[in-house]
Order: C-alpha cells, then structure tokens, then sequence
C-alpha cells in the first residue's frame, strides 16, 4: 500500500510540486494529498449552497465544506508535512498541526529559521523541522527505504 | 462540579482578567485554566534541564515542557476560548484550536471582524465567535442557567 | 457519586418534573441535566454575539452555542431519557438518541404507542422503553438499588 | 480509494438517483451507500427470524436488523448527506445525524427553507446544508477536484 | 480516590461477601460494585414496563435494563472479579469478562481447578486466576499496598 | 469491499458449513473468517513453545496464541454471528459476545428455544436472534441486497 | 484537583523520595503513584494464587498482578517520571515509557548523560529530559505555578 | 488481505531473515514491517535537516524521524514480535513492547531463557513467548491456518 503524505499550508509557492516531483524522481510509492489549492475556488467553496450578504458567513460555509475533505484526508494519511511562508497568517497551518497532534498523526514542519520562535509550540508537537522541500524528501526517501518482503 | 473553561491565546491584553471577572460577578461556578501566561517564565520553561546554545532546541524544550501543561488543561476543559489578538503570530492559539477540534472538545474564538478571513478555517470549527469578552461572559452565563436538581 | 440522568427533548409538558418529583420521594442519589428548557431563551443564545438578519444563520449561532451545553452534558451522563411528544417535529431528540448511541451511552425512550413506528430504529438503539414517567422513575429505582459496600 | 458517500433520509422522492446520476455524470469516483431503502422489505427485515404478534417487538427486530447494515456504512463512510422531505416523522434521519457527530463523521443536510427551525440542532452539526441534489453534486464536484499525485 | 472492585458472576453462594468482609477485615479503601444480585428482582427488571407474552422478550426487556448498571459499573471500575460455580451456564459472567477484554479493563478469575479447561479463552485475557475469595482479598490487599505520598 | 462474517462458536456441528454454502448459493460478497476449528489443534496451539506438566499453564498459552487469531479477526469483520449448542459450557462463545458488544461491533446470536434465559445476556446485547443457520444467510441475503452504485 | 505524577523505574536509589520531598517543600498540590517498590513483595505478588515450580510462570503470574496497579495508575496520571539508573536491564521503566507514548501521556525521562544513545527513542516520545530530581521539581513547581481562579 | 507482522528488536542477527525465510518457505501470506535496521543510517535519520554539534539532539531528531516509520508499522501490523538479543540495553524493543501492549496490539517476544526475570514486566503482556525464530514461524503457519472461505 502506498505511503500517504498530506500537503498542508502555504498555497504561493511551488513546494508542494518539489516535494512531489522530488518524490517522483526517487521513485516513491507515495500518495499525496492535499486542501483545494486553488485559492478562489477555496473560498468560494460553499457558494453553491445559497449566497450570502455576510462576510463571516460566507468565509464560514467555505471553510465547512473544506473541512469535509481535509478533515478525511489528514485522517487516512500516514505523515502531514506542514509549510509556513513568509507572508500572511496562515492560521489554517497551524491548525491542521493541532489537529494532527491531538490525532497522533505524525507530521514534519517546513519553514525559515526565522519563524523558529513563533512556531515553537508547533514544532515542540512535529517529528522533524525542515527548512527545504529537498530535506523532506531525503526524509521520505528514508522513511520508505530498507523495506522488508 | 465546577464548569472548567480553558483560556487560550493572547497574553498582552487583560482578555482573560475581563471573563474571570465577569463570571465571578455572574456568580458562576467556573474553574478557569491557562497556559503559563507569563512570557518570558514560559520561554525559560525548559531552562533548568540544561543550557541550550541553539535557539531552536531551547525553544523546543520550553514548548515540550509547556505542552505537559496545556495538553492535560485542554484535555480536562468543557470548553476553550481562544483569543487572537491583533500582534504577533499566535500561531499556537490555532494550534490549540486544531487540537481542540480533534478531539471533538467544543471551543469559542475571540477576534475583532479584521481576522475574520485568515481565521476561517479555526471559526469553521469553533461552536461561537465572540468579538468581546463580555460577550463570552453572557455566553457562560446561559450555559450555565436553569440547571435542574 | 450520584447517578447523572441526561433529560432530553419534548419541553411542553412537565415529564422532566414528573421524574425528578418521583426520583426526589425515592430518595434516589441522582444528579440531573437537560438542556436549556426555556424555549425563547434557547432560541436566543447567540444573540449576544450579533445581530443577524438571516433567519438560518440565526438558529445556527444558537444551535452552536447549544451544544456546547448539551454535548459536555450527555457525555457526562450515565443515561439518557429521551422523550418524545405529541407535538413538533422533535428532531433534535431523535439526534440525541444518535449521539448516544454513536458513542454507547445507554438511553431509555419515553413515548406513546402511537409512535411506535416511526421511533422505530431510535427504540431499536434504546436500552428501554416507557410510556410514562413514572415507569422510568421505576427503572432509576431498580437500578439504583442492592448497591454494595 | 473512492470516496465514500453515505445517503440517509427521505425515500420517498428520487433524490438519492438524482445525486449518483450527477456524480457519474461529473465522472466522479464515487461509491454510494444506503439503508435498504424498499420501504416494505425494510420492515419486513426481522420477519424471518420469527413470527411477532406484537408490533414493537415486531418493529424492534427489523430496526436492528438494519442497524447492521446502516451502523457499518455509516463508519466505513466519508460523509453523509442526510435529506428530509416534508412528509413523515423522519427520526431515523435525525438519528442518523446525530450518529456521525458524535462519531465526528462530516454530513451534509439536504432540506427545504421551511424546515430551517425544527432542524436547527441537525444543521447546527452539519458540514452544509443544500436545498436541492445538484448542490449536493456541486460541492461533491468540488470535493473531489484538484487532487495531487 | 477509592479503588472500584466490580464483582461479577455467580449470585448462589457467599463469595462476595466474603471478600468485601476480607477488604474490610484488611481496612481497604475499596469501593465495590455488582449488578442487581436478587434473582426475581433481575428477571423482573423490565416488567415494570409493560406485560409480556414471549418470554424471550421478556427477558430480553429485562437484560436490556440490566445492561444500562452493568455497562455502566464496569465501565467505572478499575478491576473485575469474575466468579464461575458449578452450576448453571454463567454466560453473563463470561460476557462480562469479555466485555472487559475488549475495552482493557483488568480481570481476575474466580474459580475451581475443575473448570480450567473450559474456562481457557477467559482465563487467557485475565490478570489472574484464584480459586478462593481469600485469595483475592490478599491480591487487593497487595494492588492497595505501599502507596506513596 | 467483501462483507466481512465472524463465526464464533461451537465446533461440533456443522453449522458454519451451512451458512457458507448458502451464502455461495446466494452469490453473496462476503469473507468468512473463525477461530481454528480444529479442536485438537486449537488445544495444542502453544505446544510448539515449550513442554508444560502444568493443565492449566498448557490451556493458557494455547489461548494467548488463539487470541492473536480471534481478536484480529473479530476487529476487522463487520458482524459476527455466535453460536450456542447444547453440550459444553462454550463460555468462550460467551466471551466474544462481550468482546464485540464492548467494541460496537454487531452480532446475531444463533442458538434453539431452550437457551433463551441463560443467553439472555448474550442476547440483549446482540442485534438478532436467530434459530437456523438458514435465518442467518437469509438476514445476509437482505443485508447485502439493494447496493447502490 | 491534585496534579497526578505517577514514579516509573529504578527502585534502588532514593530518586522518588527525593521528588517527593522537594514537591513537599514547595508545597505544590501533587498526587504521587507508583509500583509496588518493595522488590521482594513485587517479584512474589503472584505467590498467594498457586505455588510455581516453573520460574516463567511465577514471574508471569507476578507481572500480571503488578500490572493490575500500574497500568490504572499510568492512565490516571497526568505525567509520568522514568527513571533509569546504572544498574540492570530496566526493560519494564522503557515499556511503562512506550506505554505512555501510545496512551499520549506525557513523560519526562530521568538518567544520566551517558544513556543518552541507547535511550534515543524513549527520550525521542518523552516531554523532556532530566538529569537530577531537583530538576522534575523544578518542572513540576513551574508546571504548577501561575494558576488562575 | 496479507497477515502484517511488525519486527521490532534485535539487529545484530539474522531473527528476522530465518522468520522470513520460514514462513516464505511454509508460503504464508505474510507481509512483514520493520524499522530500518541499518544501524548506522537509523543513527543518521535526522542528519540531512541540519547539523548538530550536540549529542543528545542529534539522537533526538533521528529518533524523531524513525519514530515517523515505526509507529505507522507498528498501528498497521497485526502482531509484533519482539527479538531481546544478548546485548545492549534494547530499550527501544521493550518500548515498542509497551506502545504495542497499550493499543491493545498481540505481540510475541522472541528471547533466550536467561532473560525470563528481567523481561517479566514486557512477557506480562504478551500473547507468547519463543525463543527460536523457528517456533514463531510454527505459531505463524498456526494462525495462518484453517481459513474459512
């Protein structure tokens, strides 16, 4: 059965690709998966459902339907890897790390050295830091090396 | 028994002082818990277990110490606030959101309508949102009327 | 430690009175919860929160805040009553028959013949099921009976 | 993996047909799950076992006969979509509801504007509530899309 | 806190007594648990409900009942005595211990050399296996010795 | 998937046979799994280990071998039906009723008249009773019947 | 409610009452538990059931009636201390620490700095790492410091 | 599906190869896990996230890392064994012992006699003891046998 590796945060930069392209040329069996990336169609994912004149509400239906496949995804995966960019809040980060803690799911963070201090408490939970998409896949090579049968 | 309310997030405005206050007023019977909310005794958690040179393994010593406290108050709560205030990361007051959603431990946020957006996914699974701590006060008062018996 | 009975549904007629009453004159060591029973308060417990002018959003914000009460409540129970009248669609009892059966906390029906088939696979997950009160004031005395030490 | 869709509710209007139609033709992989929805062998699921002159007893064997199979597929589900129409009690709907929130499994509501009040507790819970089956369609669609690998 | 004792199985002979007379000979700090051991009284436990032809459901509206002590007891205690005699079935007995099996709770059985063969799949998930309520009464005095503090 | 079946109970009569073959006649989708059935060998599982002069250390590893099988297979089934004869105490048989009720996981009882009051325990907590092995593979039969997809 | 640290390892050295002593001093409000520590009465605990010509099986039997205490005081601890020395194999403190990491119940190791290699996976689950007693109090007051209420 | 047996233990002989070896050649359909047993790439499994000068965070973060592996196998698998070899202290093999005994997961340890005393505690909760890969195998292929179907 194949390894599956969640692909959680920072949706701007092209490291979910690296880490997979870097997968794909080690030859992993592995499967991953992911929040809708694309980031209108994530908010607009519950405007199907009626409209709404309210921002809070609005932002609140999108976010429930999007539970309904990140909630099952970081379920049924083996390992999160959790990214965190420079730019905006990225609460939904952090939030996929608590959820995954209390789980008991392991996961790896991937960020800059200067974010150590404000992520502490989500690296205190994380198996591994790493600081570059390459890193994560030397570590997922790893993981997946040496099997028996 | 007491109804026991963690207080998580923000810790350089009076927020928590505010719903302590307010309840006691109300009368209610409510044990309230925190993390360590004294900045630099919660960064220097780790400190008398050995001297770090590296930053980022003292942070990380601190965040696991601290974790002993914050896992079991959370686990032991009937409900979280979680604040977010307008400074700072606060990335481990979504951790604390996420951790709370999985484990099904209902939680309430507290933040200005400015965070309404980034806070999405942490309102999508919150029970209430509450842009004041009065508002969280009137909200434990009705939890806890008309009790029977 | 007292027993903890778990009263949930019908509002408009007096069987949560009835079965405290009887329980009281048993003398027995029970310790009740419910919901909020007021009716209007109910429907308003997120008012505090915001004004809203969307009628679903309304009854969702409360309905929210609700079942902040009403989850910790059940959990806590050592068994439910589930009462089903005449009136209403009543379709919050029937989701809290769910609740406890999902998470295999006993629950003892209270309804009329009549209901029988429609109650059909809510009685089917029930540990009993009565017609009145006082049987399930009966019940609680059996149960609570022959106690060693 | 497919992605497993739970169908409760109504089976008295085509609904259910109406969602796996969509979904086939929006070619999503897809495997859809339900209560034996033959209205009379539903009823009748007990009926082997023994003759029953008492019609409790008679409906308390076929509801736990059922139970067998809908407890399983519920679990085994990734979400639910829960429909109620405008006949009938609908408990076993309601049941259902409250089953996948305490087992924490997301569900999708599926209702008229009309019955917003008495079912403010089961969409208090819900993920999304829709009104008509293509919505339903819409957000599976979407669910499903953009997947990595 | 007192540590729970739930003493299960055969109602014919003095056992019980005899090890809460010992544990209190001993002046432990033991809180003992059962079910309902009247005989009549047991059969009987859903006859309040409502008259039944079938003995089958009969007994089983009393089993049901019964459960919601049973499971509950169990639950709460932090070791089961199970006894086994001579005479009768004691299927409930050898229910109980699987119960406890499942949900890890430990168990000591109580009963002649002469049952060990039959007895193996129960003895097999057990802490321990005794042949005389002394016996158990010294293990418990043990389990209760040498506390800190 | 295969519907998973778990046959726990008396070896002595071919009773699993039966519920095979009319399965297979039914062309139902189901994966059958037991304890070994061989007697003689299920008493010698833990022979292979080291000599035992002691009955009751024999019996005990033999179990604690059987177990490994038994509860794994319990876990992943999806119903298991428990068999009662007339000869032998089959308190194992009991056992694994508790096993599965502790779990939530669903059994169908399947054992004559005679038996009612001293299963009626095993039969409270069980989903079905049946008489005959052919009740079993028609209760199957509708199980399995009315797929959607 | 006292803060609940259970005392797992070494029972040669004086490490516990040194913890003790020092919480005492600071007055801190914790509930210790342990093992039996009293080695003879530990080795034979099993003794009262049945004389044991085989050694396996009197220190099986022992070890199952030791674990009765342990594992209800490991899971009704809030953090538990592991204590490894210099002497002997201490193969039951490194299972009480794999027991909490599965239970995800905290732990903070206590050994010197040359275990730290052969101790890598149970320091790589534990909270944190001590060297002396006085540094678990020190954990501990901090733990305990700044309460609100 | 294939039986999965997780190997824990022991690297410095060739257990694992006879037990695989044995089964292959009694053509079981085992698929057997392990965690990497190169012992110094186990030792190395942090090193590429950056460099440490420390010797205590080194073994830290490859212990992290390999935890990542070892607990997916060991939650996957439905036995372990468990090999205590003549060397080193193995506390990772009683640890996984632990981990295994608190999921409830059977696992078998595999040791020579001279370590029946202090390996009470970890035997204590196993299903079996061996002390030759050969007799694993036999327990293998006697748990492999007789499948229904």
């Amino acid at each position: 059965m194949a390894f599956r590796v969640y692909l959680s945060g920072e949706i701007h930069t092209d490291w979910r690709k690296q880490i997979i392209d870097g997968c794909k040329a080690a030859n992993l069996d592995i499967q991953f998966s992911s929040a809708v990336t694309n980031h209108a169609a994530s908010d607009a994912a519950g405007d199907c459902l009626s409209e709404e004149s309210n921002g809070f509400w609005r932002d609140h239906k999108s976010a429930k339907v999007n539970a309904i496949r990140t909630k099952t995804l970081i379920e049924k995966s083996d390992v999160a890897i959790i990214r965190f960019g420079e730019q905006y809040k990225q609460w939904n980060a952090a939030f996929d790390a608590g959820y995954c803690a209390a789980l008991g799911k392991p996961y790896i963070t991937l960020h800059d050295e200067a974010l150590i201090h404000p992520l502490k408490e989500v690296d205190g939970s994380a198996q591994a830091w790493a600081t570059k998409p390459e890193q994560v896949v030397e570590v997922l090579t790893y993981l997946l090396s040496d099997q028996l049968n």
